[in-house]
């Protein structure tokens, strides 16, 4: 199920807090990857783009030398090359930050080759570099350490764990300044239309509790003369 | 036992380190909140006002529901109308980030409603929003999660924990880019004044730091030619 | 073993993810301070410097008393007036952030004295001031409390314990954005030497994957026409 | 909704998996108290009890000293002579095990006043003697220091957290060698009667299996079949 | 590489300390799973076989409802039936121990079908019941949450990681009170027959230890006189 | 300050809860030794004996091969035959229990030596062995690695952190089934001869409150007519 224009377009202006509302409203309490910040502030929209999965497994001294790195078939060194544009590459790096994920170079191929991301829970080396770039990139702290001497690739766009959220590929992953959540590819198209109609109506509330309205009645609506307003705030501001 | 304004002045002037010696050397030692940091750079002064405190138990999933937000007497929704403007709203989150302690809108309403600040020892969605925000803010990092998901708000204005910190109602709060202080309600007008001393003495040590006289006999003024030093620089700068 | 000013030089210019891979290729795994980020953003070069260390203990009540600090034979206080100009103060601090390793003043005093940085893998208090300074510092996270709460000073220039590293007076130190790593001291002129050459692969690498480039055969150079390229870009950047 | 004797009873024979299982069904996925263990190796039957709860915050020195335990409004110990027998003493020691919730002698008497377990998410002392008593306990370790040093008891029979479970008084709380759960006062007659049925069929399960049946088909029981034989097994057994 | 006959026979009479030794010696340090003991006292023989892998990811609300547990394909299911006789089935669940990753009447299945042990870096339900069965089981703490609530079972027999060693299909696993090691499949001959050797002289220190005699020299060997005494002991004992 | 041999005595006669009291009412708390257990279940007497440190820091590579076990002068095998006959081994490993702090052959070397016990704030290998001797031993949990991959003994008898408690050469440790306390040297005596006196009152309690009395006014004896009970009682007891 590929992702729409429209779904990546709304999902853009929509932010992982609304998403989070919207998913645990159809029962999904764990989708936030959690612990992961952005290296640098994030731009006016959200990061949005399918999960293109990769999967590590604690080194092995023998097997994870420098040699592994002049190998065409290191799965870390083929996804970067492999991730399609417009997806978000997500790493399992089983919550262990000790030693990078990836670096600067491997981040700066990413924003060469359009892809719209890069996620891992563990940290990523040459952080200062990273945030420099213009991709949206997240992680849970900087980490200089070689990757090779705590994680060990072993495939490619298979089912993983990130930061206690699962991700499938083919997921969409949407990242803020609070984070980022992963929505069942399945779900996307309605949890976008769903959360752009409950970013109008926030929109439209803090507007509201800007000039001095109580919050009792108008967040949620329980006074429906607020949905009437909101409807009236709507047309004058075409949403 | 209200906080005065001269207090309240006095310790809008002091740092949170101050505060913590002028503690320790009455025997407190578990003041500070742990682990919470500001989600916004602090203004020329330090956050400053009585408790108001928000106390949370893990969320029961048929308990916290959509519906909960929709009722008047949510204890979470009621605080954010109750806490009395100069207050600082202290949430005791039971260091649990996973899921939001409030979000952009509820801590805009606290702002018009002219609360001195928000200090939880979870963390806050819609992060950005707030960080732009004027109301100090602090929490144990941003965390996109409904509150539902995890957090279920019991009673209000009752003695609590936060960040391993007792946290009494009326206790006096107090926050800068260190993090946040909670100090006993019946201390506050002698730690404020000894703390403001304190400070004084402070800052004529950075400025002989700087230069270039040593710490020994300055810091703690053993050698008391320094003591009187400071008497005249007191002079000078009118402290 | 002297820090010469040849391989001094060298490091500035070198990373500490660069530096960990020059480490990793000599089987050492375990050099990085884990767990320390910068106070203030990193400059155009990395902090270095020989290690001069501080060991502490958890403090007992009746001998981490307020008098302690009066007492010039105070390892803290002696280590601040004794870590020699062009060195880094690195304090075992038993990852242990609760209570503060050093403050505003005491660092302020590093920095007249030509100190070259100062990195804990506890906390500082009065960080917001201590990131103002010129003096490069490291830390796990801002910690107001009273070293003396929970940090008893026990000597200085021993080997200790510093984030998981271990670091032996004398050792070579260096820091950047993504945090410190400890050079041991015999290695620290062929690593630098070692480390600058590869930085200047780095940077022609970097420079072509903007341009486009795969990573195979150019990262690491597996194709040998990328090495041939590489001696063409060296001498036109005169590197 | 008071614990009626045939639940009660029901619930003896029934664990904490089984229970989590039935709860699991209702949406209920929190009712576990993580981390704690029995004192001594459970009997033949569960814990259960209707919880009535403590509630701690951090301590504070001018708080609790010594005298505090000379007041009999201490909420700890009120709560010591208080509890009803057959009920549960569930302690919110909020994951803090490095001090006392509670020692032998306060548990001896819980016991000759007839309660029926007890029950913190932080550490008893005395636990070699609490061991060798017949009311069960359960805590996440032993820890000798004074509870003083740590927790201030605030209030009793309050909804708390324990364990990052909510538990509310009169909730029915069971333990056994997993552990201890708690199951919503007023869902504890279906939920019993429903958990005694699946034990039945569980029992017969164990029994085939140990036979060297395969748990397809079995468990759960697709293979209707089995179903059937079941039936004939319940009537063998008496059950 | 099958596990040979002779090599399992000596594997059972070695610790897993001195395998940690050998294969340290090998430059393998990460191979012990961290974190994970046995349920009951290990017998006098270690367990050994050959690992079956099973990996999970973190459940997702709307895949893992009861209905999963009756398909045929559910992958822990299916690895329950075709774990290999002989063989260890190793656990990855990603070292989080809220839910169970297996209960009783599995591991019965699991031990009437000649399977050699079961190991989880999470925890298990009905341990008092698993710690009566036969079979060799190690957990990091009883857990009797349903599987379901936070365990997504993806596929079997892939490398995985478990309690922070890396575990690949076929590499044999050895446990005892110690907990579990994993010897790479291609040095299983090699480490048992030299862990068999390192066994026999520690047994011989050991005895002269208890005899009054002195680690130096003795143990590691630097004094040669003990390795001729050695080899009179084995002629002796017959080893 | 040596230990004498009417002190000694009595430690061994009081628990680790009352000594942790009797210190509190002197102002300290952080004396317990926190999160280690004993390997087997202690005998009718405490653990008692003057603490004779060794202390630890992170393993380097280049430093702590296998040779190392071969130097006489190896901090940790020289502490194994230099602790005094009657003093207790106080092993500083940084909270890290990921390889072994010591194992079998050295506890038993210890034991044979007359040391009193052996205590570690990582883990012992060899852990069943361990707990088979008759010395006192406490650890945070069993851990097979060998020690040199990740701990490198740097010197013996300086004062070190254990737990997260001070130890001084010379301070009382003190061990039963709670675990682990330090009796700062100077104060050995009194807190010993207070320490027995609250033991007999406890012992007195604990018999009145199996008797069906109530803690109010007993425990502490604010009605004093328990106090005159308590005397009758002493003589009739002969204690």
């Amino acid at each position: 199920m590929a992702l729409s224009d429209a779904t990546r377009e709304r999902l853009k202006g929509v932010s992982t807090a609304t998403l989070s509302t919207a998913l645990f409203k159809r029962g999904l309490r764990h989708q936030m990857i959690q612990g992961v910040l952005p290296l640098s502030p994030p731009g006016a929209t959200s990061m949005v783009g399918e999960a293109f999965t990769l999967r590590t497994i604690p080194a092995r001294e023998d097997l994870d030398g420098m040699a592994v790195l002049r190998d065409l078939a290191n799965p870390q060194r083929r996804a970067i090359e492999e991730c399609p544009p417009g997806a978000v590459m997500v790493i399992d790096s089983r919550k262990d930050a000790r030693a990078a994920s990836a670096g600067g170079i491997l981040v700066t191929r990413l924003q060469v080759r359009g892809v719209a991301g890069i996620v891992t829970d563990g940290g990523f080396r040459d952080s200062a570099e990273i945030a420099a770039l213009r991709i949206p990139s997240y992680h849970a702290r900087p980490s200089a350490p070689i990757s090779l001497a705590l994680h060990h690739a072993v495939d490619a766009n298979v089912p993983i764990g990130c930061g206690d959220a699962p991700v499938f590929p083919g997921d969409v992953v949407v990242g803020d300044a609070d984070g980022v959540i992963v929505v069942p590819a399945h779900l996307a198209d309605e949890i976008a239309a769903e959360a752009a109609e409950m970013t109008a109506y926030e929109d439209f509330v803090t507007e509201q509790v800007r000039g001095g309205q109580s919050i009792f009645g108008l967040y949620p609506p329980t006074d429906e003369s607020n949905l009437a307003r909101f409807e009236v705030w709507r047309k004058e501001k075409g949403r």
